[in-house]
């Protein structure tokens, strides 16, 4: 059965030594300590280690049962998921008022990134209920908030989100399910959604369901949408449980991976639901919660890829396979351990720069937020918001791509389910598609985000990296390794954007076209800016005497791997870039 | 469920525009007209699309299963197998003496990707039958050749390969099953072999195994393993069958995909074997069976992303979803189908390019071997043999890459079973792996085959595209969308060539760290090439008033696609390699 062990330490780098978080003037940040963090990140490391990995593969094999319209979760999670509430852990970064613990968003990543490592099925039941809080919480009225959230804190009651319609996914003004007014103030909600994750289950007294539906006689597409609390059992106003209202399961589906999650058709048959927020602007209700589920998603991305590599490395070291050219390193056995073999490391340091590379792009992502809603600050939240499809397409792309690639350490044993390996690809394969296609997290990005108050984030994000390189510039140990090649790709970058600028002008297609390798552009860039930042603080730890040297000189080591391997896919993503839409848009659709 | 319908009208396009086949001077290709592969092609895609595609599902849901020491493969199976024996298509390419057709290899390449395009879990059991086939033919004795070849060109008996053991996969010489000699000849096998595909079913009369393995007092290592023939049941002299020999299935494996597979462990007992060729030397003689296993593992790469393709083609001109930014295309209708957004052409161009460029690259890979065999030519021998790598290795990784993205357009469609994409996706997985990872592919291209023969083989390569580019220097047509990113792709791979020659001397890593890398960019090359003699062959066609204009239209558009956003892969394979292996080994194994 694979392993996991939380990387408590590169977490630790990354929050103090990258970050300086307890530093950092950000609302809250002075509670940050290290030895406070640490405290917290190796609980929830043993909590994952002990509880949550164990039970991933009994998740995958099991699944999840629809039995007499109620879903049972697999053999283990019940129990498990009542040490995550037990814990505390669900109410990490909630608000104090609703029963909150009111700790940082940067801080419940880094355990949201544990605890997707080691299950990420059993922990999507969490991440949703987060979703539907943060909607309520944003755009609730006081009664709303008072009834649902307390309970949603403490994962008493979970929490869904109802966009996707059999005929409607990405393009939700197609959207059919009607909500009725009601002479009390409430509607009554009739409709079909599908690819509801954590629809139903047996680990919750109750489930709230916020569900995007039309009020008849409203605007048309995607103008007259609305979102509605719908409750699994109606909430009377004390507080306890009433009946049960009109909603659903019609069947769980069958899918690749995370089989841990009921992923639910829910029928709602005139069930009670109640608006939130304003009449027809459901949309902007919703984006609260996507965009927060983006962010977890592109974390899903990294973290599955990380407890993959883990296991490679595993692997590696454990299974004697050939002998290392240059001469034997277990002379002695029958032969040298796979990991002697250049192209295993090639592999394994593929994987490994990419996932340390995007845990520092998501920690810092987090720290916008915080940055954001803490102090308020419109720039981080700008940058956070170009950075979101980023951090979202990206880092789902690679992490399936690295999961795979520690899958094939194993050969023919990380085929068969035995050893866990494909599990790992299968579940980290979803996270390219929820949330957002990645196609259309590229939309997102080249379509509004780029212009998105006149280009003003793009800039910052650029003069950052350039005001970096100047910073830097005398900096020998990191000139050739780091600066030069960050300097390239951000160059290729810019020259994308230009392109983009000059030419979709006349035709939208030629910035559309180009998009996909935009979004992934863009993300080497950021993993580069971070790879050349945590050298810095790495050269930096060193020089002021820190004791760990092997485990700067890894982190300089792997950041070097990461500039001089991964960074020159930015001159090909270019290059495809500005051969334009003509021989994407040449045929006709009868000629595919 | 999925749709499959054979390309037959590409796989002519390759046959008599590209290749000429009935013009060829190999032996056996004046019977290749045009009118007789057509009627081949359309009889097998018939059986493919009305009898093999329907059971694809059917195998992947049912699976294999193990009762009472046998074992049952899935529902219509049986039924399917037979028509397959009927209709002869197991003796297609087979020598005449032994029963078969004697028709070129490249006419068995294009039916069988017809039928691994159809179902690829099914077509194994044929597949690893003419494997076994053919190293019997090539190096068992005269009464084996008679004993066991007849029915193994019907199909009547199937075969397998036995090389893996739990301890031992890429590194053979680590092999413990042991055969003891007995004095009538025959040797006793004893030992467990694993991953053994088709090792057991229930569609033929017997199974003939072949299995390497020890001959106790020989040489050490990979210079002691002999091959030897193990049938599940005995064959009496006059050719019936006698007794159950001393193998049995010890368990079926659970794994991600190609379910229809019964993929076993086989555990021998003492099992009579008969020795195949020389003793000690059954590495050359499964080296036959891996070198054309190589090639049509290659092809499951590219026919699986086929089959996704179509239908990912399909679903995007059904699924109305948005509007094209520069005009509705469906007024009338809710919103216009997926295919007009051009991030979903993109991905589909991609696809629909890789597939067309493989199907040619395997295609006069096919010719190569017929013109070597056939007409005993040493330098076509010595081509494919380099080549053969590169087909296995780059076009597995790309046929999975693809899949994934035909199964990223059905969004959360596809990932759920009910579609079919994921089993195209989860069963073009295992290519990667079997019959040599692709790891193990490059280090056999670059630390082998490119030094074959003192480099004469990559020579004649790098002649071949010179050549092309030379001839065609005056077509203007040519030019700029083709030969142009040829001539670059193709410098670029001298280039890393040379990079090896000069720094793999002093550290034979600084190769090896590359040979992935280089790997994928002698896979682009060639399918550049083949673009580019695709793309001539199609303008000929034209200004030869061929009336099927928009075929022709189409495939220049394709690989127009194909140089402009493939191709510059090159540039950054080549960084990589050029990188060196500093930064690929600069880790302790202890820090990873």
């Amino acid at each position: 059965m694979p392993a996991y062990t939380a990387p408590t330490k590169d977490m630790q780098f990354l929050l103090h030594d990258l970050l300086n978080v307890s530093k950092s003037d950000i609302e809250g940040y002075d509670e940050l300590e290290a030895d406070f963090t640490s405290a917290v990140l190796e609980e929830a490391g043993k909590l994952a280690s002990d509880v949550l990995a164990p039970l991933n593969v009994v998740g995958d094999t099991e699944g999840c049962v629809l039995e007499n319209g109620v879903v049972r979760t697999p053999t283990g999670f019940k129990e498990a998921f009542e040490k995550i509430k037990e814990g505390g852990w669900t109410a990490l970064d909630c608000d104090p008022e609703y029963g909150g613990q009111g700790m940082p968003y940067v801080l419940a990543t880094a355990v949201g990134e544990i605890f997707v490592s080691a299950n990420m099925a059993f922990n999507m039941y969490q991440g949703l209920t987060h979703g539907a809080y943060s909607a309520i919480h944003a755009h609730g009225s006081a009664e709303q908030k008072a009834k649902f959230l307390p309970k949603m804190v403490t994962c008493e009651w979970t929490g869904t989100m109802n966009l996707t319609e059999p005929h409607c996914g990405t393009d939700l003004g197609l959207m059919r399910t009607k909500a009725e007014p009601q002479d009390d103030g409430s509607y009554k909600v009739t409709g079909q959604k599908i690819f509801i994750s954590a629809g139903d289950h047996d680990m919750a007294e109750n489930i709230i369901h916020l569900v995007l539906a039309k009020i008849p006689g409203g605007p048309e597409g995607i103008k007259g949408v609305s979102l509605f609390i719908v409750p699994k059992f109606i909430v009377n106003d004390d507080g306890s449980l009433g009946d049960r209202n009109g909603v659903s399961v019609g069947k769980i589906e069958e899918k690749m991976g995370i089989h841990g999650n009921s992923t639910c058709v829910m029928d709602y048959d005139g069930a009670t639901g109640y608006l939130i927020g304003d009449m027809h602007k459901g949309m902007r209700a919703m984006f609260t919660m996507m965009n927060e589920a983006r962010l977890g998603v592109g974390l899903q991305g990294y973290a599955q890829a990380e407890a993959a590599y883990q296991n490679a490395v595993i692997y590696a070291n454990d299974r004697l396979q050939g002998r290392d050219v240059t001469g034997a390193k277990n002379p002695d056995g029958p032969a040298d351990p796979l990991i002697v073999h250049p192209d295993i490391r090639r592999n394994l340091m593929d994987q490994k720069s990419f996932v340390e590379g995007a845990r520092a792009f998501t920690f810092w992502g987090a720290s916008l937020i915080d940055k954001a809603h803490k102090s308020g600050d419109k720039d981080a939240e700008g940058l956070i918001s170009l950075m979101t499809p980023v951090i979202k397409g990206f880092q789902t792309d690679k992490g399936f791509e690295m999961a795979t690639q520690a899958q094939q350490v194993y050969g023919g044993h990380g085929y068969i389910e035995e050893w866990g390996m494909s599990q790992f690809a299968r579940d980290a394969r979803i996270a390219m598609i929820y949330e957002g296609a990645n196609g259309v997290q590229a939309l997102d990005l080249v379509g509004r985000k780029l212009a998105q108050d006149g280009g003003k984030h793009v800039m910052a994000f650029f003069e950052m990296v350039k005001n970096f390189i100047k910073e830097n510039d005398g900096n020998e140990a990191l000139k050739a390794d780091f600066l030069e090649p960050l300097k390239k790709a951000s160059k290729d970058l810019q020259a994308a954007g230009m392109y983009f600028m000059q030419n979709g002008m006349k035709n939208p297609n030629n910035a559309l076209s180009g998009s996909y390798d935009f979004m992934h552009m863009f993300g080497h860039v950021c993993l580069g800016l971070m790879w050349a930042q945590m050298a810095k603080a790495s050269m930096e730890a060193l020089e002021g005497g820190a004791s760990d040297v092997e485990f700067y000189n890894t982190k300089i080591a792997t950041g070097r791997y990461y500039m001089a391997r991964q960074l020159p896919a930015t001159s090909m993503h270019l290059a495809r870039i500005e051969s334009g839409a003509d021989t994407v848009m040449a045929l006709d659709a009868a000629n595919f």
